[in-house]
């Protein structure tokens, strides 16, 4: 390792460790919340009750810290089921139409934007007009110009934006990121991500670009990049990327099916990256260090999470990371939590740039700079 | 999966199907090779007497098939301790300046050439000329004109030529192509080859440019590169690349110290590969198909070879790499057999041309087509 590198990582090492940090990292955190006094509770609208947001419901009947309080479709059948489910009064259920009015309703603490990603726009900027936090799933947007328009919008209205990395918040993720942290990887020279799965449903609103985007690089490619940065802990420079495609009706022009791309970082270290809608059995996180190196495999999935590391396996137990997530998320937002890994609109923003830096190099067939600006 | 990639893969899993292969796999062969009446042995000159010819003579120990009868090497001293330990007759013991007369020499059945890539060209194509066999260590030669001139040399003088490609016997590695062969995997969609080590002093002949040709992409890369084509079960198309240098002082121009590089294949399979001097814990394959997928971790070492797929471990017993090839080899050579996966100068100068193409690539920026005429 030549000097420059040498006192770069040393530099680095030390601001991240100046962070302020969560007490503890997510298991032991949520071993903790259980057992201390409770704080306020986050009160949660839902906005859009697809798969996801099903997901998002249940796994918060086990949350400490946070509550489905109200529920936003444009499915009237919908919020009726769900709000018999979910127990959610019939004044706190809102259809698309409603969404001002919110800022009426004193239930309320904050919005979790579950559409369709080229919906998350309009939905986070009214939520945010509407004088609630928001809660966006990532991708917050489809481009970089308008995820700039919603992190502006939150900080105008005064309401904090956090993105739906649940990943952020994984013990053994955490883990991971800790002995990165701490040093006991060695400075970091390589990451690979490899993220996809074999899409089904041709009909459905992930293949449709209108709706997506993109393709896979909008909706599971992005937990390679989203990783990469944890992971690695820098921020990359460059990118250059390839895509692949085998089936021509299934993923249509703007929707990409196999793309591997390739970033740069300030120190010299590299990462190699894979996002699929093509393929199964690739969910693997590989973090290669001077010193040793952690796995992560499956690395993104809904759990549970296995890892290991030249000293050994990981063996943090399984909790949903959707319940994880939003107890941590209670504490940023009401209790002024800093968590070890940020989850804000910025980070969501970054993202983005990335991905349109990513798309430009398929398209240029060129290595690109990353505009961070 | 669109109909003509199905149509491909259907093809070509026949085509390969129906080529000779060995009787079984390597493990089983070396068990049935050691019950069987042995055929004649392979009587074997070492030229170059370095590291790895010393691994090289000591696993040739255990050989039923192969065995050292002649040393050839630029230093007297070596000739005569090497001699002594492994009881070649000083008569079969030559200086560089001496090769041509190895074709009066009916002790030596083949040469096994161990010197620095660089001068492998030479000397394989004196060997040739002198009637012997030659076996060349990998890469084996600095550049595709050279390869082709070796190729043509060792066919004008009615000899055989076969590279060390060693993975191309070992017994986890070979049960992996068989699944693939056999379908068990589901057509091939995609393949990872993480090959490298750090290395350590900075004066030896693999950092230089002179004898090595080039940098770690010659001696360590090469490895995924050999790996993606009989892993994949195809040839590669199209290459990208993008090289990244840390340490200018050890790795001076032309010398690569990290080189990511990225394989396209006629089936639209890809692979994603990394080649470096400066990393370790990176000897990783893994194959990804439509129904299974397979790990081998490490991949290439000396072994012992780990592999698991989606069904279970791979648990061949660990016989010394070179100890197979050799025996294996003498079969090639003697007996006219066919192995399983191809080891002749072909497949040797196919890398050559692969490698051509990853360096351009690197300097271009751009995807380059691979040139295999």
């Amino acid at each position: 390792m030549n000097h420059s590198r040498r006192d770069f990582l040393h530099k680095f090492a030390l601001s991240s460790l100046a962070l302020p940090i969560l007490p503890s990292f997510a298991t032991e955190h949520t071993r903790w919340l259980r057992t201390q006094p409770q704080g306020p509770v986050l009160r949660v609208a839902l906005l859009g009750l697809g798969g996801y947001a099903k997901r998002v419901a249940d796994a918060m009947n086990a949350c400490q810290r946070a509550k489905i309080t109200g529920l936003i479709s444009g499915t009237p059948s919908k919020l009726q089921t769900w709000g018999e489910l979910y127990h959610v009064a019939e004044k706190n259920r809102y259809t698309y139409a409603d969404i001002d009015d919110l800022k009426n309703n004193p239930d309320i603490d904050a919005v979790y934007v579950l559409t369709p990603n080229a919906l998350h726009h309009e939905h986070v900027i009214r939520a945010a007009k509407a004088g609630k936090h928001v809660i966006c799933e990532k991708p917050m947007a489809v481009g970089v110009r308008e995820g700039k328009e919603m992190v502006a919008a939150c900080a105008s209205a005064g309401v904090k934006l956090l993105i739906g990395y649940r990943m952020r918040f994984e013990p053994n993720t955490l883990d991971v990121v800790r002995r990165r942290m701490e040093g006991t990887l060695g400075p970091i020279n390589f990451f690979q991500g490899q993220c996809g799965f074999k899409i089904g449903d041709p009909n459905q609103w992930r293949l449709d670009k209108q709706l997506a985007g993109g393709g896979a690089l909008m909706d599971i490619g992005i937990y390679a990049i989203n990783g990469a940065r944890y992971m690695v802990g820098e921020d990359p420079i460059w990118v250059t990327a390839q895509e692949t495609k085998t089936d021509f009706n299934k993923f249509k022009d703007g929707v990409d099916e196999t793309i591997q791309f390739q970033l740069g970082f300030p120190s010299g270290a590299v990462a190699s990256c894979l996002s699929t809608y093509a393929m199964n059995f690739l969910d693997r996180f590989y973090l290669n260090g001077e010193k040793g190196f952690a796995e992560l495999w499956p690395a993104t999935g809904y759990g549970p999470i296995k890892g290991k590391t030249n000293t050994g396996t990981l063996t943090f137990p399984h909790i949903a990371h959707q319940t994880i997530q939003m107890d941590e998320m209670a504490r940023i937002l009401l209790d002024g939590a800093v968590p070890t890994l940020a989850v804000d609109g910025q980070v969501g923003l970054q993202d983005l740039q990335i991905i349109e830096a990513i798309y430009q190099a398929c398209q240029t067939g060129r290595r690109q700079d990353i505009d961070f600006s």
